[in-house]
Formats: structure tokens, sequence, C-alpha cells
């Protein structure tokens, strides 16, 4: 099980992606129940953020980081599907990976599973902004862009 | 503009749809803003839930008369993409169609403005259940998959 | 009823204190009820904000024009007493008054009402802070302190 | 520090009181930050929830039991101190105690630091209540009152 101890990539693509180490657990919290009872469905769309967090905090780049370098990274666009209803005391451990990246923009891809059982699959899209403008991904962080074809994937 | 005075029906893929008689207004709080000093992403979703809500009021079958007659609507899933930051104080007006109906499942569409900007658009996708069943919705709402090929649009 | 149709001031402690023009009007949304189908507790301090920040809109010193001249306002206590729950689509009214004003400090007084009755009451007590360093009140808004004594109370 | 490690009495008011056995850790949330760049407000009285169901967790008797058994606890009053700031990735340890049990109801007393530093300190008073009545606590958990004047405290 490599993929939870250590920071390892996804091949795809022909391309090397970062998934997390270890994956983040949410433990749902009962102001987070709603009237059915159950996790309400916007509370995911944080519990990405989360995970997303959590990442790049593994990773060493997180959002303080990031901050601090006086870039932000709004969300583009998100979606969740919800497989199936999870409720308060709920563990929910999320896997992220990087799975798409453009000239602009990156996607995380997410997996959230209680036990065994997948509860929900979500994806999110970003860009970095500095300054008011977006940063060009191909330029600031190339290392994303290498031919991968060669290299051997590290799992 | 009939179709913010009154209740209409969207013509499209040979069936008509509800829209919402008149948009719904959501008006930025303080606390739904973020470090980035923009409304957290995560709160479009819930914009989403109060325009859907709205909306049900509006044909006069809201989550309240549902939850009474024992029905249930979990949301199955949600897309939202932002096109536009909003911030504190912003008056996003979201105008929401039912835009699919399957056998058990429905979506709705929704379009957030602020003044004549579109500032997001999304989807969610839902089903109704009644004792822990899902709701055929040919069955409980065959009005819904009348043939409407001959009858004409009502705007 | 001037109280409910323009700004007025309240006559205590020999000192005039602004009440709300009209009083704040929150209607409870479904994502703010919880498992036991009832507004959750956290909420009405949420409530309290808006209808604090649409007081200061009211008297045309809102947030923004606060923020803009790089004075903010952290909360330093707060309390709420709920004497009724309240639940989904519930419309609670909320009167706002400014009822203690100190060098350094201010605090503020709320009744919440579902028609008649009420619902909750609380209190927030704040400073305003520019630069890192506390504004003191009696210098920059000495109206706030004049003797007031010999005027009458305006309602 | 046997406070850190076992579960143990506060000895007060000639009666003993229930504190955590182990601090409770909020982890603050990207999306629990405000425009002014720190923890808004009002998810402190959230994290005195998430604290006090930590409490319950670890005697044994959470919510989730308590639901069960048909008993809910609403919140019938809460304050709160903002002593210091927090942001985004603090970790406050919040300790929990039972500070008050009377006929219908109890309080219980949250101290929030960050490293050596209390961030904030508040309280909250419940009931509980059975099918609509409120449960006599004097009866139902008669040890609670117990004359302790004679028991040496546990720390």
């Amino acid at each position: 099980m490599l993929q939870r101890k250590a920071c390892f990539f996804l091949y795809a693509e022909k391309k090397l992606y970062l998934c997390n180490m270890k994956e983040y657990i949410h433990k749902v919290k009962y102001y987070e129940c709603d009237r059915m009872g159950i996790t309400h469905h916007s509370n995911y769309i944080r519990f990405m953020e989360e995970a997303r967090v959590d990442l790049l905090d593994q990773l060493g780049y997180g959002f303080e980081k990031m901050e601090a370098d006086g870039v932000v990274s709004p969300v583009m666009a998100v979606n969740c599907t919800y497989r199936k209803s999870t409720t308060f005391q709920d563990q929910i451990s999320i896997e992220v990976k990087l799975v798409k990246v453009s000239t602009l923009k990156f996607s995380f891809a997410y997996v959230g599973k209680v036990g065994d059982e997948v509860v929900f699959t979500g994806e999110s899209t970003h860009c970095l902004m500095e300054k008011g403008k977006p940063v060009v991904l191909r330029k600031r962080y190339p290392g994303l862009f290498d031919t991968e074809e060669t290299k051997e994937p590290t799992h």
C-alpha cells in the first residue's frame, strides 16, 4: 500500500500526476447534518477543499505558503456525485488526485469512502492568480509538463 | 417578459418543462465570504438549493408539503461553474429550470447573475424517496411525461 | 409606529442610542436546520450579524464603507438565549439596538420574533480596529458621547 | 497530567463534575475564515458543539445513543468571549467541563487555546427533552446530585 504511505505519482495520459500520500479523514459533525438526518450535500464541497488543502500541506506547498507568495487559487468549477448518504460521526476518508493540467487550469479528482463503500466522487478545477492575472502553469511549473513517456510510474 | 411574471414552461426536446416565475435573489452575507474576500465556492451550492426551494414554493409544492407527504428529495449530483467571483452584499439573481426528467431522476439548471453578468451556472440532479424507496416519476407525475409534441409552448 | 419607519434613538441611561429603522427579516433556509429538524443554534449568531449589517446599511455606514476606510470591527463577545425553536421557512424578524458604548467597546442587543413570539434574544460586543490598533470611540465618534440629558427622546 | 489521560471529576461547589479526558482539537478550515482573514466568530459556537460531542463520546454516552434513546438535547443559551483571533490551520485545543447542573438544566464551560494562549472562553446551557417534555435530571441521573462533600476529588 505505497499509496497510503508515500507521495506518489499517477501515470495517466502519458503524464505523471500526484495523489495524496495518505487519505484525508473528515468526521461528520452534528451541524453538518440536515433535516433528513444526513450530511447536507453542500458540505461535501467543503470536505473536498479540506482534502485538497491536506494534499498541498503534505506536499509542502500549502495555501498559507501560496498566499504568502501572493498567489491565490480560485475554484473555477466543481462537481460532486452522491453515491450513498452519510451522517453524523461517519468517518469519510477522501483520496485526492491531480488529474488534469493544462496551460491555465488544473483539476483534482476525489473519491470519498466510509469503510470500503464509495459515498461520493467529485472533481474540482482551479487556476492560479497572481496580482489579478492568471499564472501560466507551463512556465511556472514546467516539471508538470515534462514529457513523461519514458519514465516509469513509481508504483 | 412573461418569464418573469408567470410560471411558464420551457419547450425543449419535445417536452415542456417548468421555469421559475420570478428569479430568486440571494444577497451575499459577510460570513459567506472567505479569506480571498469573495463568496466561498461551496455557498453557491446552497444558493442553488434556496432557488430550488423558492421555485417549488412558487409552484405550491414546497419542501414542507413534500416532507409532510413523507417524500424526501435527496440530491444525487451537483455541479457548478464559477464564471465571475461575487462578494459581500452582491445581489445574485438566480433562474432555475427543470431541464431533464427520467423515470427516477430529474435535473434543474441554474443561471446566477449580478446585474447583467452571469456569475455562475450549475445543475443539480434529484430523485424522490418515499419510505426508503425511489418514487417512479412516470407513475406519480404522468403529466411531466405527456407527449407534448402537439402543444404550443406557452411563451 | 415611528420605530418601524424611521431611524430613531433609544433614550436609555441618559444617552440616546440607535435602533434599526425597520426590523431585519431572516427566512430560515433548509441547510440551516439540523437533525432535530430545527434551526441549528450556531446560525442565530449569523442572523445577528445579518441584522447588524442591515442596521449599519440603513444608517449609511455599512461594513463595506468601514472596510474601505481601513476599519474592521471584530466581535469581542456574543451571547444568545434560545427561547423557542424555529425551523425551515420561518421568518424571523430581528430588532437591533446599540445598547452600550464605552471608550473602546460597543454592544448591540437583539430580539428575534416569529410573529409575536420571541424566539431568541442576544447581545454582541465589538471594538473597531484601524491599522491593528483599537479606535478610541470617544475621539472618533464624539457625538455618541455627547451629554444627552437635555435632549428629548425622539419617540 | 491525569486530566489529559482519564475522565476525571471537578470538585466544585461541593459537587463533582466531569471534565473531558483529553482536550478536543479543532484545526481551522479555509472556509471557516472570513474577509478579515480570521475565523468567523459564529464558528466557535460550532467548535464548542464538537468538543461537547467529543466529551460525551469519551464518556460513552454520545449524541447517537441519546437520539436512539429518544432523547434530544436542545441548546438553551450560549455565550462566547473572543480573546484572540485565530485563523486558517490554527489548532485550537478545547477543554470542556460540566459546570452546573440544576433540576432541568446543565451547563458546560469551554476554554480554547492555541498553544498556551487562551483564544476563547464560552459556556452553553442545555436541557434534555424526551417525547416533547423536559427530562427531570435529578430523577434520571441521581448520581449527578449525590452529596459529594465527603468524597475526595480524584485529581
